[in-house]
C-alpha cells in the first residue's frame, strides 16, 4: 500500500514543505534507506500524527490498473500497518475512498508480511519481497532504486504491461 | 482471536443479561448459526458497538498456552477483523494488554484468512479451516459442535496437550 498505492514519498516532501519551509530536492532521497532523506525524526513524527496516512495521495494509475487487475485476478491489499497503531483506521478509509472496489474482505493489515501466501507481490521493499514464496515485482521507489534482486516495475503502467492488461480505463 | 483468545460468546451473554435483563442458557447456542440465539440483530449490534471488543473477556487458558507456545513456535494471531472498523483499534489495544508478549510484528487482521500460510490453524471456523493448506485445529465454540471435518480441540489444556507443551506456566 505505502508507496505503491498510496505515495508516501510524495506526502512527505509535501508535508515537510509546509510544515518547515524547506522543499527538498526528491533526487537527493534515491539510494537511501526510506526517510534518511529528511532531519532524523522527521517522517517518523509524520508517520504518528492524526491524519497522515488518511490524506495520502494516490499513487499515479494505481486505481485504474488495480481495479482492471481485479477484474482477471483475485487481488489482495496487504499494508505493514501496525507499527503505525493510528494508520490502520485511516489505511481503510483510506482504501474505502480510493478503491472503493475492493471488499473488506481482500484487506489485510499485518506487521511482517512473512505469512502472505499469494502468486505475486508488489511491493517497494526487500524485506517483504525476500519471504515471499511467489513472483516477487519490486515496485520502484527512492529507496529502492539500486537494488537487482527481483523484477522491477518503474510506475503502474509497467504492471498493466507485466500482466498483459488490455482492460485499463480510467475509473 | 474470537471465541478461541477472546470469549466472545460469554461476552455476548453476559452483554445481553446486562443490556436486556435475560440470562440465557449457553447450552441453546450449541449447533446453531453463530449469533441466531440472540433475537434478530442484537449480536450485530454488539459487534458495532464502540468497546465491545475491547472489553471482551479472555479465554480461560489462552494466555498461558500462547505463551508457551511462542517460546517454542513462530506465533501469528490472525484476526477476521475487518468486516468491524471499529475493532480494528480495540483489537490491537486489547492485544497489547492481555497479550503483551506477541509483537506487532506477528498481528493481522484481514477479512478473508484463505490468504495466510502457516503449519497450524487454530480457529472457531469452518470458512477459515476450509481454505488452509496447513494443518487445521478447530477450537471448541457453541455454533461448530456439530462439525466434525477437523481435528478438534475443546479448550487451551487440549492444544498444550497436542502441541506436547511442557513449559506451560501461569502468564
Amino acid at each position: 500500500m505505502d508507496n505503491v498505492m498510496a505515495d508516501l514519498t510524495q506526502h512527505s516532501l509535501d508535508t515537510y514543505a509546509k510544515e518547515y519551509g524547506i522543499q527538498l530536492d526528491p533526487a537527493t532521497l534515491d539510494g537511501i534507506p526510506e526517510g534518511s532523506g529528511f532531519p532524523e525524526g522527521v517522517v517518523l513524527k509524520f508517520l504518528n500524527t492524526p491524519g497522515f496516512f488518511r490524506n495520502a495521495p494516490v499513487m499515479a494509475g494505481s486505481q485504474e490498473v488495480i481495479k482492471a487487475l481485479s477484474e482477471k485476478h483475485e487481488i489482495f491489499i496487504v499494508s505493514a500497518a501496525m507499527e503505525f497503531p493510528l494508520s490502520l483506521a485511516e489505511k481503510l478509509a483510506w482504501l474505502n475512498e480510493h478503491f472503493s472496489f475492493i471488499s473488506w474482505r481482500n484487506i489485510v493489515f499485518c506487521g511482517s508480511k512473512t505469512i502472505v501466501e499469494a502468486d505475486y507481490m508488489i511491493d517497494d521493499h526487500d524485506k517483504n519481497l525476500r519471504y515471499f514464496k511467489g513472483a516477487p515485482l519490486l515496485f520502484t521507489a527512492p529507496h529502492n532504486v539500486t537494488l537487482t534482486d527481483y523484477k522491477r516495475v518503474n510506475n503502474w503502467e509497467e504492471v498493466a504491461t507485466f500482466f498483459a492488461l488490455s482492460n485499463v480505463e480510467a475509473v
